[in-house]
């Protein structure tokens, strides 16, 4: 383990140690619950409003459009099942793409038994989000567009400026699950009319446990959780103070200047992709050559199994994704990789590897080499 | 801050030393996803299913029983709510008590305005649900039954054997919120029939962002969160690990030697108790004398403002309630002491103090001549 060689900051990443030193006092002396008058029930309270604005700040939005959860998975729930609820007089018409997170996907199914109408849309080869039927499917009856700021398996970023510009114009609500671009990439909700944004607090070093959604304007969604009214009404909870506080310590940390890492780590990423596609025989890149996540490669060995490989790095020390790690244990090809088109011989030979600021470029060369031996030994 | 006396353990509690101890590590060196098929995921994996085993040890209940929440809201959510859509076709409705949490009765009055009908189940004088009633109320459209094992405000103890003998005898599904009862006093869901049951981490000093749900037969019970799967297809989001062997820890902790611990403690509360009905006149208890939590005093002093009351020992460092954490900031009487047969003046008048492990006979000393001074003041 002390030579581990960690790859999969996609499936989770360390927390900053900054942040579990801000996080150990809320564990210790300051355990007040903030809803209590008193003075520790008021730290609690004010290191809370401390971290939304942090938060806040990062995106260039208002303090009060940040309300906690307790992960990505939530927040996308929150707004695919309590926007439809809300706006159910309306029309029941949701569009969402093929290539989203089982968290938005999963639950648009869900909501599909219920009676809700729900379009995918198509991707082309390279992930990116067919712009001209988002237009052409929205109709009278859409309540809300869901489409994911960066894919989670290819790293494909979506173009969210247009997105917007067509949503916004037909007057639909707009959400987008941000989960792997917060905190990786510049995201403003401003800049694109979303009207809704998840994030997730362990994908950019944060605590598991915890996330956000900005909601843009309260008014345009239903309560989730219901009980003492804490978040203003819409999410009911003693708040996670520790985890909040942690949450807003590793986006602030995550977000000061990104534009640096972002160039260096995209300079780590396409080094490795060009060693790869160079050096091994019939290897093909997955997803958006340029508008990628700066992290991402994530590279197909057609007719190479690449749980196979995943598990003969793993005896090397070394963590990469066969797929997603929320669909490992599934035997399916992944649905975003048939989704741009490639066959099961690719679909099951790909192999994900995502680069965070810690690895260098020692550490990559050692995964290509491995990576080489793994590939040709299948 | 350092000369403070903590009187509030139903608002939240001070995570144990191990707690803490135990959860750094995995935001540490183990941060790994539980789901990655890699050494670093399995770690997590395995401590997950460890916390997992001991939670359900302290209830004698299979460990593939217990699925783990944000917390006891989202808990009381997910079994009110789910429990409901599952069951639609056989009927819509929901009996509760009138003395339930915030996130029980908030949530039923949601469900109210879907179209269930709720029946609030009346409490004698010192708090006591009204078992008649209960039988009489259950009809061939009941799907569930939800009541809290103890009140947070009052302390009143509910006599759930002999609600389970009901409930299971009718065929209903039988829900407790027992986010005040576990870890302190003994539950057990087999002895009385239970179908669900809510714990809340924060509240027998776990982390704050956790909590259970004890599901005795899924198939009984519609998922919460959808997405990857997590929690058997249940609960899906990516595992809070710390928060979880937080959880395990202060579980285990909590229900070891509970009996000695209960008898400290309530000889402590009636010392209170005795100390503050016979030294302040007036004064009068709120709930049942013996079927009450260990470390419950609740004491109303009519005419006076409990809230100023809560204010003047704040001032002093002694941190109590005048009402539940919870509705703090609402300034209506306690819901709980208008339906035990309290008048507004009574009702105004209470303050909560809630005891732990760690207070002593002097600071109760000095609480008291505080509390008699505040009151005659007043």
């Amino acid at each position: 383990m002390d030579r581990m060689i960690y790859l999969d900051h996609a499936a989770t990443t360390r927390p900053f140690p900054e942040t579990v030193e801000a996080m150990l006092p809320f564990y210790g002396k300051y355990y007040g619950n903030a809803s209590s008058g008193y003075e520790l029930g008021e730290d609690s309270k004010e290191a809370m409003e401390e971290a939304r604005q942090k938060i806040a700040d990062t995106m260039g939005v208002p303090k009060d459009t940040i309300y906690f959860t307790s992960g990505g998975t939530e927040s996308n729930n929150w707004v695919l099942r309590q926007a439809g609820e809300k706006w159910r007089h309306k029309g029941s018409h949701i569009i969402t793409t093929r290539i989203e997170h089982p968290a938005v996907l999963k639950t648009c199914g869900d909501l599909e038994k219920q009676g809700m109408e729900v379009t995918y849309l198509d991707v082309d080869r390279q992930g990116m989000v067919n712009l001209a039927q988002l237009r052409r499917s929205i109709t009278r009856k859409t309540i809300l567009v869901s489409i994911m700021y960066a894919n989670n398996e290819i790293g494909t970023i979506q173009p969210l400026r247009e997105i917007g510009r067509i949503t916004s114009r037909a007057g639909v609500l707009l959400h987008t699950d941000a989960v792997q671009a917060y905190g990786h990439i510049p995201v403003y909700p401003g800049a694109f009319h979303g009207d809704f944004l998840t994030a997730s607090g362990h994908k950019f070093n944060g605590p598991k446990g915890t996330g956000f959604l900005y909601i843009r304007d309260k008014n345009t969604l239903d309560p989730w959780q219901t009980g003492g009214g804490q978040e203003k009404g819409m999410r009911s909870g003693t708040e996670n103070i520790p985890g909040i506080v942690g949450l807003g310590t590793s986006a602030e940390i995550s977000c000061r200047n990104m534009q640096e890492k972002i160039t260096r780590l995209c300079r780590l990423r396409d080094y490795m992709i060009r060693r790869i596609l160079g050096e091994i025989p019939g290897s093909i890149l997955n997803g958006h050559p340029l508008r990628r996540l700066p992290g991402n490669v994530n590279v197909s060995f057609p007719g190479v199994d690449g749980a196979a490989v995943a598990a003969m790095l793993d005896l090397e020390g070394i963590c990469v994704s066969s797929a997603s790690a929320c669909s490992t244990g599934s035997s399916r090809p992944s649905h975003v990789l048939k989704a741009i088109g490639r066959d099961d011989r690719a679909a099951y030979g790909a192999v994900r590897m995502t680069l965070g600021e810690e690895n260098t470029k020692e550490e990559i060369d050692i995964t290509v080499e491995k990576l080489k031996k793994a590939v040709s030994y299948l």
